[in-house]
């Protein structure tokens, strides 16, 4: 793909953001590209490729959000951007004159996107690409649902090369006044009730798990200097109960 | 290695195609150059160093091919390219105007190939570099052989991180004709008579295990979101026969 | 972080050095750059998070040394850097001035570190950024210690990818006449004592393991073909002693 990208356009300024997406986890790559877009520069091209529906009826997208432009499979990665971004638009990139030829019918990536991108960053305009579309594929909402119960319950979307165990929690649903009251939180049958501003900050709490805000606006629970995800045989996706006051 | 590049050369653009070769496994390095270098825009500079004889007298060479440089030690690494390309020429490095000081004996990457690298980015002729040579190491072949029992007796070359197992055997070894006629793999004792246009195709079969074109030409054995290489328990090398009818 | 660097200066090349520093060894990542920061270009700028004490007291620091500057968290991550070049002048980040905005107590690879070197490229001065201070966290020196028994005894500080364990022995302390007289090493209860140039060297010795001297100028213990760090069970911080004649 990056022989592809700077075979069209030799001035591309290429970076990796990360290639450690496990195979066809559509929803950790979504959530990647949230936690991230905002710290890339106007005129930014995200090319993003987790595609366990290649070569099948899955529209090739463009979206166009908040100055910058993403470039992908239809099939959910670009979900939590168009949540965020209200005034996101939609392609369906049909246009072959863009692709690589002949096209594979395995490596969107090398033959659709990246010469996409490609032409994306040499000026040519979203729409020279396909039609504008308002049905792209959404993944279920990222924030968390209050059942009957007055619970909220969440989830875990990510975990981190640390074991921090990143949940859909934003201080929307659990506000400073709620933490303040005593709101605890219930995971794998534990309870984690220490909130911390910080990995390594000393508290009172000897308790071996935290919760802390994270650096894309989520909480997250934590233990120092060790896996959280290990110490809870956490997963993706597993259920994160919050108990307020 | 990056660093001598761009002390040499501040403006090189520098792309890491792969960092996760196994250690020692040149088949490997040589598949994935085979399949990546078409590509990249004329005038790339591949730069690639799995190099277990580093050290010893297996020589330094640039090979020059499809309008691409090489740089690498000369241990069948560029097989598949010289295989693929009958003008490639190449050039044994003996001119040590080009190495890093002191030059180790332990770290080539560093000490020649990426200056040399470097250097032929400035536009140092590689003849400047040493003589041309014609007897490079090669690795076995990597086409298929035809057995005595009219089988096609191929092998698996590369596993990809998603579990899916390149063959050496392409198009020309079992035609579109073939596969109509009802040509079955057999790959661990079972037998593999489903091929597919793309990975997530609706097929009448409920295969387990299919066979695929992958993006760079080679017969692939894939299973729809697993890894068939665990279903195989498959290894790199291990025998792929094709019976055709 | 390469968003953050992107958007405060497009013209930026940034290149990755290591994303496999295991979480919270510092000592791996002081021990990185010790190997790597000579073959950098002088001005070049390095940006190192290793940060187990994130949102803490601990200091972001600049140190300027060797004509390039370094950019990260002041707890002996730039430790061996110090040592070596005694011109060294470090300086307390402080001015917020240059800080993202708002500043997480989770990330300051992003919030602080990103920018700060961002700024540093577009030629601010390191004092704009804080204080010159004589302080700096510090860990153990590298060198290995003489005891009373006048065997020297090092340590392993860094087991590379191939399974090569690299000690912190240099040539100051293992000159060539004591390998020559027959000096020994002695680790997990393994006496070494085969010395080789190079990897792949064909020794009269058939000994599984020698030693050998690496790239970065320290002693390794490494095995033809195999892990020296899986057939001596060893580990980070392990004792290697020195028995010579």
């Amino acid at each position: 793909m990056k022989g592809v990208i700077l075979a069209l356009n030799p001035e591309a300024r290429i970076v990796d953001i990360t290639h450690e997406i496990a195979p066809q986890d559509v929803a950790s790559a979504a959530f990647t590209l949230l936690a991230v877009y905002k710290s890339f520069p106007s005129r930014t091209i995200h090319v993003a490729v987790v595609d366990p529906g290649v070569g099948s009826a899955r529209r090739p997208i463009v979206i166009s959000a908040s100055e910058q432009l993403f470039v992908g499979p239809d099939n959910g990665i670009f979900s939590y951007i168009i949540d965020r971004e209200p005034g996101a638009r939609a392609f369906h990139i049909t246009n072959e004159e863009y692709f690589r030829k002949p096209m594979s019918a395995t490596f969107h990536g090398r033959d659709v996107f990246a010469p996409v991108a490609a032409a994306l960053s040499n000026d040519v305009e979203p729409r020279r690409l396909g039609s504008e579309i308002g049905d792209c594929v959404r993944l279920p909402p990222l924030s968390p649902a209050k059942a009957k119960d007055g619970k909220l319950h969440g989830r875990i979307i990510h975990i981190d090369r640390f074991g921090n165990c990143v949940t859909n929690i934003t201080e929307q649903e659990l506000t400073p006044e709620m933490i303040e009251k005593g709101a605890q939180l219930i995971v794998s049958g534990r309870v984690i009730n220490t909130f911390r501003r910080f990995f390594s900050e000393q508290s009172a709490s000897r308790a071996k798990l935290f919760a802390i805000w994270g650096s894309a606006g989520f909480l997250e629970i934590a233990s120092t200097n060790q896996s959280a995800a290990k110490i809870l045989k956490a997963q993706r996706g597993q259920e994160v109960i919050v108990n307020v006051r």
